[in-house]
């Protein structure tokens, strides 16, 4: 797992920072937020905040002893011990594509199918920089919908041993993802000692929180399960067209979903969400990688940090592009990067998003990967010390001459550079012979072949004994699960 | 022009810049630098340094003392007052691609003409985001090599009013630019007073400075002309497989020349260059974008600012695809982004480099110009203070509801956000309906139609009466401008 020890990118002043802060708390308290489920405006009544019909105005003191209750970094259990999360701190967990309906792949968009669920969950196991198995990693259309989020989950469970994400469409579905985990590691007193499901709750901006993700919310958050509180803020539409009144609404609705989480049960663990962008203004249609998600990106690192919780940015790899050309890599990295500026916790979308969320593709995902190992190799520190200097490289090679043979160089030529995935530096002629394929092109034969090298992981961690290892034998049922 | 008001990105400790320094002091004094020019080698042992056969070992504080008698940040004067440059401090210069033999458009690579030549120099013109008509543009190879320079320097006087780089492919070339930069300008003591002439000198690395090219700078710095004093290095080929050896190597050789050019002339302004990144250890080939280049743009920026002097990130849209696609893309943002975030002054290459500077492209030239449009937004310190929060829109808009109709919104959405060049958002089907096309394709149409509305720019500026308007009647030769 990657330890960022590069120096934030701050970028803003502690007078902005102080007007920030009493931006979030007059939101909360003079306009308050609303609260579509009975058990949450209880919890807050009996917690002495002002509830007037589903509104609840809160107290910023209130919500900020709330808050500190939650730790300031957790650990999620995996399947395999070896895959263990710790979120939080200088830590950052890069996560899958999530809830895109249509997949696309070899240039072909469709309604994805379950088959597509799988390979996605299959390319999360097998690349590397990708720490969990995902969640929604595309929307299996083909499958009922009573019935979809268990073959989902159990598809996160038996084709990877990375932690994964629940489901979140109803309290119900959440309680079935629980009863499935509590299978899986053993039982709810397991799972709750230390926590196994990282699910994301959206809150309904402007301001208010839905029945259905407040259920699921709750279901969380009594197993002791982590949510990252999300704000879905798209400027002008769901926020004010300001850059900072959009960061003061995103953090008093993030706080507000955290205050509740720790009345459910205190010391939760919970992250703080952010999903910050904005509308094209003309047709309404969102847009990413913009230079306002970027400053939205390094603003709300550091908000959270000042708040003391772990953090999720918007996205990795989040664009508007509609196919995966040179928009979707700029888009991309215009919003990864940053998101390592800002020293987020949590990367969701990090992998294989296209279409403003409409489609998960298979070719940008691989896309993706090769900009997040490039940035992981990047915001590793480089050491300088004496020996670094290769003062005898100079000596050797002396002035106008090349350092291809010298000793310095032949010692260390496997391991000294970055080694590119899908990047092609091949000379002109070389790159026309062999098809003149563009990095879409390759990154198909990437994925396909990582893909059909993936052999279902061998459960040999702590918890194999926990699930059968023969898939038909244990077909899972509804039924068997809603309990 | 551009002024980064941002936070610089600062990596490097106070104990790292002390072993860096060390290090290029070491290089100076006990390997020294090679120059390959008489004059040169006579202007160092006049000043006291060590001179063997036609390498020089120098003194640091030697290095030290010239370095500090160039300006920290001087004026470069355009042919419209309007276009006047200001070089370092704060202010970030945008300098079309640069040196390339092929041109490429509309996915066809062919050796370049002097046609592509003008209708780059008329790209640069008319895009406001790039800051100087260019140099080399692109190599017109129709044109015969002993009055090419010419035609070169014509074209960047008269296709645009933007400030231009010079020839310094020898003595004599350099000698032709300044004496039409005398006819543009009102002669010699009017261009020595102010420059008028940016040029790039490259170092023969390692540690060698060739006679052509010193040459040309000696000439330049007889006139008080600036140059760009840039160690070309690709570690593993021309510096050691270490960045912090690479880093020394750079400061050791730029600051060599710049000794060397307050020899020629005190005070005369000079820019540090930087061109750093690695090769590809198995084929050789140079490779860009590269996690190991981002690390040398953002330690480059910070030995500079604590030299004190202006200086040259490597180039803004590097990279080494073959087409463009989403590896070229990816490689110039992580090439783009580190410019911004140390602090350059001089960013070469920020608009039209392919495949390892071999090709300069029409439509990679659109695609470069749409991500330093987002990042000249993106590093724009945005304002926070009370009305910024738009606390009435929240109150307006209530709890779940949406901003597209709010008072805040309907004030400010014209000029709320971003508003892309290339970039595409539309849904699917509509994209579908107008061609499918993607950036590339986009970006064709988008440079087309820039090119044909370019008019010749309007010589209304200070200098109109230097120059005549009428291209045809005045055409130059070498004889008349080799004097």
């Amino acid at each position: 797992m990657f330890v960022n020890q590069m120096p934030y990118y701050e970028i803003l002043s502690e007078e902005a920072m102080q007007t920030l802060d009493r931006g979030w708390k007059r939101i909360v308290s003079e306009i308050g937020i609303e609260f579509d489920h009975p058990e949450a405006l209880e919890l807050f009544r009996k917690a002495g905040q002002q509830v007037e019909d589903s509104v609840v105005k809160l107290d910023p003191e209130f919500i900020l002893a709330q808050a500190a209750l939650a730790p300031r970094e957790f650990d999620l259990r995996a399947r395999s011990a070896a895959r263990d999360l710790h979120i939080g701190g200088r830590h950052m967990a890069f996560l899958p594509v999530y809830g895109c309906p249509f997949a696309r792949e070899g240039g072909s968009r469709r309604e994805a199918t379950m088959h597509d669920y799988e390979r996605l969950v299959k390319l999360s196991q097998v690349f590397p920089q990708i720490d969990m198995a995902g969640g929604t990693v595309v929307e299996p259309n083909d499958r009922p919908l009573d019935s979809r989020h268990l073959e989902m989950v159990f598809a996160l469970m038996t084709l990877s041993d990375k932690p994964f994400m629940g489901s979140v469409t109803s309290g119900p579905n959440a309680r079935d993802t629980l009863a499935m985990a509590d299978i899986l590691f053993g039982g709810r007193a397991q799972i709750e000692e230390r926590p196994v499901v990282l699910s994301i709750i959206n809150v309904n901006s402007p301001l208010r929180f839905d029945e259905r993700m407040l259920a699921a919310m709750l279901e969380y958050s009594r197993a002791n399960q982590p949510v990252i509180v999300t704000p879905f803020l798209l400027m002008g539409a769901m926020s004010p067209v300001s850059s900072p009144a959009a960061l003061v609404q995103q953090t008093a609705e993030a706080l507000a979903g955290v205050a509740l989480i720790e009345l459910v049960r205190p010391g939760c663990p919970v992250v703080l969400g952010s999903f910050l962008s904005n509308i094209d203004m003309q047709s309404g249609s969102p847009m990413f990688g913009t230079p306002e998600s970027a400053f939205g990106l390094l603003a709300g690192g550091q908000i959270a940090r000042r708040l003391g919780l772990p953090w999720r940015s918007g996205g990795g790899g989040l664009t508007a592009s509609q196919t995966v050309d040179a928009q979707a890599a700029y888009e991309s990295l215009m919003t990864m990067m940053p998101a390592f500026l800002s020293g987020a916790n949590v990367v969701m979308h990090a992998a294989g998003w296209l279409e403003s969320g409409l489609v998960s593709c298979f070719e940008k995902y691989v896309v993706d990967i090769e900009i997040l190992r490039m940035l992981l190799e990047a915001f590793k520190p480089v050491q300088i010390d004496e020996e670094s200097l290769a003062f005898s490289a100079h000596e050797e090679v002396g002035h106008g001459g090349h350092f291809l043979g010298a000793a310095h160089t032949l010692e260390r030529f496997r391991e000294c550079f970055y080694r590119p995935l899908l990047t092609s530096s091949e000379n002109f002629e070389r790159w026309k012979r062999k098809g003149a394929l563009d990095a879409t092109a390759r990154a198909a034969t990437i994925w396909q072949e990582s893909w059909t090298a993936t052999k279902r992981p061998r459960w040999t961690g702590r918890y194999a004994r926990n699930w059968p290892t023969d898939r038909k034998s244990t077909r899972l049922n509804s039924s068997h699960i809603t309990i």
